[in-house]
Parts: structure tokens; C-alpha cells; sequence
């Protein structure tokens, strides 16, 4: 109750529930978790209906369950799983804070859009990771984990044979031969989700690092017998490649991906079109009854040559080819606790006395705001008190 | 070729995928296989497309690809996954072998119809299984495994957070508490798979013998506090049990699931209404989220009250009922390959220098003879030789 003697924030969350989108940003856990920062939740009804949270659900935890008109009139802060619509940023109360995934690196335009709106931008794609304080904020690591984990089990359940070996009286099944292309955080949890059934589970990765980061879980590093070295690019996440480089490390993964069973590419570079990791010589080369779990597909084209997003295709030589962008949603409650609890860390660190504050000094601050800056602090958290 | 001066007996495959199967009675490998038992093979166009085997893979194995009517004509003994349709039997020739799992333990006038029109028939249903010659001849097992891994995948798969434990900067998930009702070979396949994936797994079975076999794998037994000692019925499966030891084990069960987030019911009874081991109560005690797979769904009814043959139910408390009657055929590659080898061997056991004859002071081929038996050996294949 923004209108309290006592001064609080109320954080509003609305329904983002759409046709590929199951997550909400808020959870009941994390209503309790805001309380103690002097933070009152209120909640579109329905907003978690999809990711397994009722509105009594959120009523029982503190929150209060409205309409969507009441989320904007009532909240100084709102919270995303990805950003609000043009539509909605129109609406918004001036002065009032944006948390979200806002596309900073590459939609410069809409964040201008924010700053011309009167109001402050949160954008987590600009989270310092290194920071041991950004930990509990770091909503694409979360994300990202969520997605190699449901990678994984797409691809078992796509899959015509078993994962792991078995021995019957009838005959040895021999483990299913998995290929991880991009061991980051989400390759990394797909590596251990295949070992874990029981794969023989084989990894690349562009940056040098990522070998010892694939054999420490158990996993082979895919030998192409080329040398990327320095392909390490800023924030930890995998430089893009030249021209010339792009071509030989697809021809070489062309080429080795045939020994496989099953291939899940991983390799998503935050608001860019995707590598292209696999050829349509690549996809040609794999056996009938093979699958392939394409995380970056998009309408910009995927890790794969041919993967649609939200698709499976059937390819001439019998390979399924599963586009499959928003699998973090495809296990939304985990997804939205873990999401909920990275943006709520977020908001909780700009709120100081209950009020919303920011100062650009600071690193996480003056990295995170990407609209509505101001040099001094605190002055937006004043306007929104009157 | 059954006109060659050599002896051989050839084999015949349908094609039988439908809407819900899309094993093979036949795989390449067993094409190979059955060579070295002076078998050849032939099998109707596409039989093995929908389990990841083409045309071209079984020619190359050996095998000759033919028409519906040419594997009708050319064959002594016919394979099945399940078994001929009424149309088929009028048209299969007289004195032919039937093999597959033909419902004799239920289905007595099926049984008669093979018998009338002169076919001699295999039923798979009836192995010994305590025979060690029987155990690569044992379909229900190798189906029932595939089942049991393949129930745990799907449940996975609609279970919106992490099966395994998981310690993130954002907080720790806990793993999932897993049910598995009936730890016969499924059930037994089903913990494995759950506790590969990281899953806290309970099990529960009316066999007092099941409690060792549960928590041999890992598994804790679910404390029910009541007495079913003699709980073990014919050929190693489950007794049914009287309808007072069925409503307080039902209650009790009811009442224990609702600790859990995911229920796997497994107890098929070949040929007999599955036991109702869920009713509305139990159902209705789950939590929002929860996801319960019975693979005993049928038309009759299955373990879950309210489970409907391959669809999924999503209750008024917000639980998914997946009714996964068909399960093993998800896995078809893998299923196929132990079947062909099931019910190759149940043919190679009957082949003697090049042609089929059984014994019936066999134990083998007295208990699997279910149509057409001779007192005297042999005297089927004499009549398929002219």
C-alpha cells in the first residue's frame, strides 16, 4: 500500500501467459521473500494459472489479486519475464521502474521508447555476472539451466530407443550417443541431464574453456581438430566467429555429428541471430531415427540449418528436428520460482528505506538502468511517494 | 523361398502401425538373425517406417519386401505385436503359424477362430516365463521395461519443475517425490529411470516379495500399514485381489498420495480390467501441478479413476491424468528390436531341419500352443511343405 504512513513499494506482475510463454515473474514463495524488504505484491488474476500458482495461491502468501488496470494504477515497480509491449509501456505510471529482460543490447529504440515514457529501465541482459552479488539476480542463468534440463528430456522422449544401456534376455540396447553443441550454462545442464539417463553424452564448445568446464562433468569434448583459441567474448558468453572460422568449425561438426544419435544445440548469443552450428549437410549425415533439439531456433534461423521454431520437422532422410525456443517454459513452476526470485533480487537491491533508488556510482546500478538515468540519487523513488 | 529343394521356412510381417502403435513385429537385425535358422523373411511395404526401419533396411538385412497379399501367399508362419485382426485370420493360409500375443487367457472364442480356420496358434501370453529358455522368448517383460522408462519420461515432461535436486544462487529446488503403484517389471524399470533422473522414488505392490526388489534399486516402499501376505498370483504377476482388500488398500494409497508430486501406475493384469489403485479421492488429494501417468488406461477403466485411454485429463484441483496405455510404442525403435527378438525366438524354437513342429510332451510347446494343437509331432510343417 504505496498510500502508508510507513513507506513501501508495491510491485506489480501481470499475466504474460501466451501461446509459447507459461512462466509468470512473480511466485507465492517470493511474495513472502519481498515482504521482508518492505515490498507489497499485487498480481493480475490468473498471471500464474499456467505455471502451476492459483490466485489463492498468492492471496495466502500476501499478495493482492486484481485486474490489470488496478496492477498499473497501484504498483511504482513492475516485473517481466521479458519485457511489457508497446501498448503496455504507453500505460505505465510515469516515473514508475521496468524489471525485465529489455533487450538493451540490440533495441536501443525501444529502450528509448522506455526513457521517452518517464520511466526507469531495469534491464537484467545487462547484469554484471561476475559480481558474487548479481548471483541470486542472474535470471539467464536460470533460465538457461531450465532449458538444457527440458532439452534433454525432448530429445529422450523424441528419441525411438533408450538413453541408457540395458542388458535383457533379449539382447544389450547399447546408450543412446548424445551431442551437446554449446556448453554453457544450459549445454552444461544438458551434459549432466543425458549422463544422468544414462547417455554417452559428447560436448563442444567455441570458447577453450569449456573443455575442462565438459570433461569435469563427464562428458567427451568433441575433437575438430581446429583452434579457436581467444573464443572467450565479453561476459562469458561465446564471441561470435568469423566468417572463415564459422565455416570450418561447420563443416567440421558437420561432419562429426553423424556418429551421433541424438544432437541438442544450445548456443544462443543474447539478442543476435544464433550460430549456425549445423548444416543441412550435417542434418543429411545423421542416421534415420535420429533427433535434434535446436534451443536457439527462431524466426531469424537457429543453431540448425532448417529448424523451425515451435516445430518438429521431419527431414527426407528421417531425422526429427525439433525448434524448440522457450523450453524454460516448458517447466514453468521451477522456471517462474527461480525467475521470480532473480527479478524480486533485483527490484529488493534498488529499494532502500521503501523507497526505489538508484545509484549510477554503483556497478550493478549503473549497469543494470538502461533508461530513465539520473545522476543524483533516489530522485525517481521520490516522485513516485507523492 | 519355401519351393527351394533346401528346407527353410519363411516368415511373414504386416505392416500394423496404426494410431497408436508403431512397432514392427520385425526388425533387420533379427532378418539376420533368423538366416542362421534357415528363416527367410518377408515383410509388407513400410512395416518398420514408424519405428525408424525403411524398406531399403530390411532388404539390405536379407529380408524380401512385398505386398499385404505377397506376405499372405509366400509365408508358413506369421509374426505379430499383438495379433491378426478377424479379416486377416479367414485370409491367412491353412496350416500357417500365428505368433503373438493372441489374448488366450481371456479371449477363448479368438482362440476358436484360429483353431476353425486351421491356423495354428502361438500364444506368447502363455510362456513359462520361470523357464531360463523362455526368458529371450519373454515379450511382456521386454515391453513392460520399455513401458516403465518411457512412463517416467513423460511424467518428467509434464511435470512443470526439476525431477533432480538442484542447488542454484537463486535457491535450492527440491527434488521430486515420485509414486510408482505396481513394481512388476514396469514399475521396477520406472523407479530406475526416476532415480536416474534424480527423483525421491516410492513404490508400492500388493507382492509381499516386491518390498526387497523396491528397495534393491533404491527405492523406499510405501508404508501402507495393511496385509496382503499371499499377494502373488500365477506366472509371477500380481493376484487380483478381494474387493475388501481392494477398497482398504485403496484408502490408503488415496490417502499417501497426496505427498507426492508424481504418481506412476503400472499394474496391468493381461487380459482383466486393470485394479483401480487411485479413485476421485486420491486424485483430488494431489496438489495443483501434480502429474499422475497410468499406463494401465483403458477403455474398461485403468489403475486411475478418470484416466481416459491417450489423453490427458487435467482435474478441477489442477492435477494432469495422462492415460498412456500405449507407451512401450513410444519407444519404438527400441521395443520393436526386443519384440522381433521375442517372437523370433518363440519361431526359431519351433523350427526343426527347415521346417515347424511342435511337441506338446514339451513343457514349452504345450504351454504356448494355444490353436491347432497335434498330439503327434510335427505334422503342420509336413502339410506347409507341399
Amino acid at each position: 500500500m504505496a498510500e502508508d504512513t510507513q513507506s513501501t513499494i508495491t510491485y506489480g506482475i501481470f499475466n504474460e501467459a501466451g501461446e509459447h510463454e507459461s512462466r509468470v515473474a512473480l511466485t507465492p514463495d517470493i511474495v513472502k521473500r519481498l515482504k521482508r524488504s518492505a515490498v507489497d505484491c499485487v498480481i493480475e488474476r490468473n498471471a500464474g494459472y499456467a505455471a502451476g500458482f492459483s490466485d489463492d495461491d498468492y492471496i495466502k502468501a500476501g499478495a493482492r489479486v486484481v485486474t490489470k488496470d488496478e496492477v498499473i494504477a497501484q504498483s511504482q515497480a513492475f516485473g517481466f519475464v521479458e519485457r511489457p509491449d508497446d501498448d503496455l509501456v504507453a500505460r505505465l505510471p510515469k516515473g514508475s521502474w521496468v524489471i525485465g529482460m529489455l533487450g538493451s543490447f540490440t533495441d536501443q529504440e525501444y529502450v528509448d521508447r522506455l526513457d521517452k515514457a518517464g520511466l526507469v529501465g531495469v534491464g537484467i541482459e545487462k547484469l554484471p555476472r561476475q559480481l558474487s552479488s548479481a548471483q541470486s539476480m542472474d535470471e539467464m542463468t536460470s533460465q538457461n539451466s531450465v532449458m538444457g534440463y527440458k532439452a534433454v528430456l525432448k530429445a529422450a522422449d523424441a528419441y525411438g530407443s533408450f538413453f541408457p544401456m540395458m542388458t535383457t534376455a533379449a539382447g544389450t540396447i547399447r546408450p543412446a550417443k548424445v551431442l551437446i553443441l554449446g556448453a554453457g550454462i544450459a549445454g552444461l545442464q544438458a551434459i549432466g541431464t543425458a549422463r544422468r539417463l544414462g547417455a554417452v553424452v559428447t560436448a563442444y564448445d567455441v570458447r577453450p574453456a569449456a573443455r575442462g568446464e565438459v570433461e569435469s562433468l563427464g562428458a567427451k569434448f568433441l575433437e575438430l581438430g581446429l583452434d579457436f583459441s581467444k573464443g572467450q567474448g565479453e561476459g562469458g558468453y561465446a564471441r561470435q566467429l568469423t566468417a572463415e572460422e564459422q565455416a570450418a568449425q561447420q563443416a567440421a561438426v558437420d561432419k562429426k555429428a553423424a556418429e551421433f544419435d541424438v544432437v541438442i544445440t544450445t548456443a544462443k548469443v543474447p539478442g543476435r541471430k544464433p550460430p549456425m552450428l549445423l548444416t543441412k549437410a550435417g542434418v543429411d549425415g545423421l542416421h534415420r531415427g535420429a533427433v535434434i533439439v535446436d534451443c536457439a531456433a527462431s524466426d531469424l534461423g537457429g543453431n540448425v540449418e532448417g529448424s523451425k521454431p515451435n516445430q518438429t520437422v521431419v527431414t527426407d532422410n528421417g531425422v526429427q528436428l525439433i525448434g524448440a525456443p522457450d523450453l524454460a517454459s516448458g517447466v514453468a513452476t521451477t522456471a517462474s520460482n527461480l525467475l521470480a526470485r532473480n527479478v524480486a533480487d533485483v527490484l529488493a537491491h534498488f529499494v532502500n528505506d521503501g523507497r526505489l533508488a538508484m545509484d549510477l556510482t554503483e556497478e550493478l546500478d549503473n549497469a543494470l538502468i538502461v533508461a530513465g538515468r539520473v545522476e543524483a540519487p533516489a530522485p525517481a523513488a521520490e516522485e513516485e511517494e507523492k
